[in-house]
């Protein structure tokens, strides 16, 4: 298995492809920007779920199932969400197909034409405020706390695989409460969910903020977002969490009875993390070798490969560090092919991502060793034997923490402090990353520099300080940086 | 909270309504036939999902996901499928709306139109198929045996809430062979895995059988089935898993170099479970008083009410019993509402089927007691405090067999062997169930039997012993009995 991928230097988007495939993750479909998600990538995205099912559980929340299908006219109830998502959709406008009459394969019957056309949701406020209605009459009814797990559709003009892709897959939550202060802080506490994950379990560092009134969900009141920096300079959002206020309430007239026996309207949140945090995974940490996870996240945490091959010695040996490991709750694997060379095997399981690779040799084992690799830092080490499960207990621990630092060293060093306009595209050009720059709060100038430089405003973030200053385009007063970026 | 559903005795189908929607299980929905799955009934669908993941996991295969659509032209790819998917199914034909020309919300923009219309997918053989032909190419790459959890939408034009819905959620697994005796093993398998997991966890005793030509899927060799049997005498398909031969290979070409390099094609099979699951439980094991669950899929296994209200006191032995039953791995809720009395939360969670409540009351506790009520058969014993957990984990254990031992008991004696037609009529009218009764193996007969009685040939059993007789209907000879029954 030779160099198989294209260096992150040369060609960062055709390393990105070659990463998806090479390490199967995921592959291009049938369907026009549809992707299928194959077992090992599968594989993450299901310790991504039960890591954020296990916090949205933890704090509160059940999961529910709404339909696919949003009916037509639901899209136009709420007057901003219908500009932001009744625009590129997957419609369905008959419900049967019948024989083609000239014997060729199958046509649409034109008599099941569907009285109103459904849309498959691109998100679910309206549907989903379309049931509250029925579900809440009193305070004691709230607040309600539900997420659902799901398949949505986007019909996007260029995709990209998990990144952008017209079908993906993700959680949405939806609340409804009382109070918008309840709302808000319900609001920031699941942004803090999604920031403490990604940081934690995916080692990816994120700036937690706020959108624009520009960049904002259609429909919110307040989007706040979690941001990460790709490796190549570009920004990633990575999550998002908004305060609705009242307006799908209004829109969908969700009422409820106060202890006063008054009728309000309701306050809502919702909240929403996909299949893109793989995109940000990769792109965070894989390297020209491959594929990089991190420990938490890796479907096989740990690969055993014998060199040259199997063998009554050696399997005895890995029989037995394989128990003690995942008597540890480390998942291991023992590569028993024998068609396979060992050097074969390291750059598959390079490729893969997996953290750990323990080989284990004839010679070595007359020591009473083996050697273990770490994918992070491709360091190598010979550790005794009766050590092994201990060793890469700690080791685990560490690569986990190496990516974090790694990613967060790399982060902090690309933001940038800019005060003047050239050097704000200096810095884009040369360096990337956030710049950090006052700007005058007008979505006029925000557009204009986007229009000059193809960079957004990703964020204010939610940590920062107060400061005058002149913005970078207009040299209009401000009161504070934002960040800005290319993004994904 | 008074009587609020109807009893089974008066109409078992609107007894079925109200206990899903008094149960809080699901609802309809403002999309024709598609229903929302509630967080109660969701909870129950969780521990479903687990289990079975965890049963796939053990017997070797992978989550993926492909994607929800289908380009028309391949359901027409394969002969009998095409018969069978390509009818009543939501069709995607613009994949854009604009805003209404007279102002009135959004229209679909007719410049949108799809070059080829996409299928929401009713079930994913031809795009799977369509994928493993890029994944297999030698027999090193089989067997390829992938899972995966999604939606599926069949337009039907009778909807149940849970038995038969447009969406619903199921599992679809797709795996393929070098050989058709593995692909045959492995469509055994899966069976014995929905049958165990149906007769261990659900309390739902199943006959494992293979469908008639008549019922097959439409583009299998062979259909195995698990049949249950509802409390009104009608049987309920819980469970298909199919041999598909090489037809969907033939179809799409999905060739494999076997080890002497020649090209084979590849052998297949595909199985499912869905939330019909879940209308399969409710008609199992409840009551006039509402839902029973068995205790293995109980969201909320016990339930502590204060009587007549919480207080010091109470909420201490309260919260010592929670912490008792949770360190056993119980899942436990203390319900210390004041607003409401004990005899309404008593109804309620009787509703909810929560298998065991316990009463602790101000008296009680003068004695170093609690009252232990089971949900399957009302039964009330006081218990010293200090035994509660272990009584618990001993009762709910009871419960989950005294569940599928009552359920078997009333299947088996639903069994009813015939050997005339009108005998056959009578019992399918007067008692229902099954009926074992000879067949002479054609089709006509059978749609003959069906249209004469509405019974349909639920499955020929695996275990059937063979036996000379002759057709209930023809009198023309016959090897085996089959079992008959109407169903759901």
């Amino acid at each position: 298995m030779g160099k198989v991928i294209t260096n992150r230097d040369e060609n960062y988007s055709q390393w990105y492809n070659d990463i998806v495939k090479k390490a199967q993750l995921a592959d291009n479909s049938a369907v026009r920007g549809c992707m299928v998600i194959k077992p090992y990538g599968f594989g993450i995205w299901e310790k991504i779920q039960a890591q954020l099912d296990k916090r949205f559980k933890e704090t509160g929340h059940v999961n529910a199932y709404f339909p696919l299908f949003i009916p037509k006219s639901f899209l136009s109830k709420e007057a901003e969400h219908v500009e932001g998502f009744a625009k590129e959709c997957a419609v369905v406008t008959h419900h049967r197909l019948m024989n083609d009459p000239n014997g060729k394969g199958v046509v649409v019957d034109p008599s099941a034409k569907l009285e109103e056309e459904l849309i498959v949701r691109p998100t679910s406020e309206t549907i989903i405020w379309n049931t509250y209605r029925d579900w809440i009459s009193s305070y004691r009814d709230l607040p309600l706390l539900v997420n659902q797990w799901a398949n949505v559709v986007r019909w996007e003009m260029r995709t990209r695989l998990f990144l952008r892709t017209t079908e993906f897959l993700w959680q949405e939550g939806h609340t409804a409460h009382t109070t918008s202060q309840e709302a808000v802080e319900e609001a920031r506490r699941m942004l803090d969910v999604y920031a403490e994950f990604a940081e934690e379990f995916m080692a990816m560092p994120v700036i937690r903020g706020v959108k624009t009134a520009n960049e904002r969900f259609a429909g919110a009141v307040d989007t706040y977002t979690i941001e990460a920096l790709m490796q190549d300079g570009k920004a990633l959002q990575s999550g998002t969490s908004h305060f609705l206020g009242q307006n799908f309430a209004k829109a969908f007239d969700v009422k409820f009875s106060d202890e006063n026996n008054k009728q309000q309207l309701v306050w809502a949140t919702s909240w929403g993390v996909s299949t893109r945090l793989m995109g940000g995974l990769i792109m965070t940490h894989s390297d020209d070798n491959g594929l990089v996870i991190p420990p938490k996240l890796a479907p096989m945490q740990v690969v055993i490969v014998p060199i040259p091959k199997p063998g009554e010695e050696i399997d005895a040996v890995a029989n037995d560090i394989m128990e003690k490991l995942k008597a540890k709750g480390i998942s291991v694997k023992y590569d028993q092919d024998k068609k396979k060379r060992p050097g074969f095997k390291f750059a598959e399981y390079e490729m893969k991502g997996v953290p750990v690779r323990i080989g284990i040799g004839k010679r070595d084992l007359e020591k009473g060793i083996v050697e273990i690799a770490r994918r992070d830092t491709f360091e190598k080490n010979s550790v005794a034997i009766e050590d092994v499960d201990s060793y890469i207990e700690k080791l685990l621990v560490d690569i986990q923490n190496n990516l974090f630092e790694r990613a967060k060293a790399y982060r902090d060093d690309h933001i940038t402090e800019v005060d003047d306009f050239d050097t704000f595209k200096e810095v884009l050009e040369s360096k990337g990353g956030f710049i950090s720059a006052h700007w005058d709060g007008t979505t006029e100038t925000e557009l204009k520099i986007r229009e000059l430089t193809k960079a957004s405003i990703r964020c204010i973030p939610l940590d920062n300080p107060l400061e005058d200053g002149k913005c970078v385009l207009t040299g209009n007063p401000s009161t504070q940086r934002v960040l800005f970026a290319k993004a994904y």
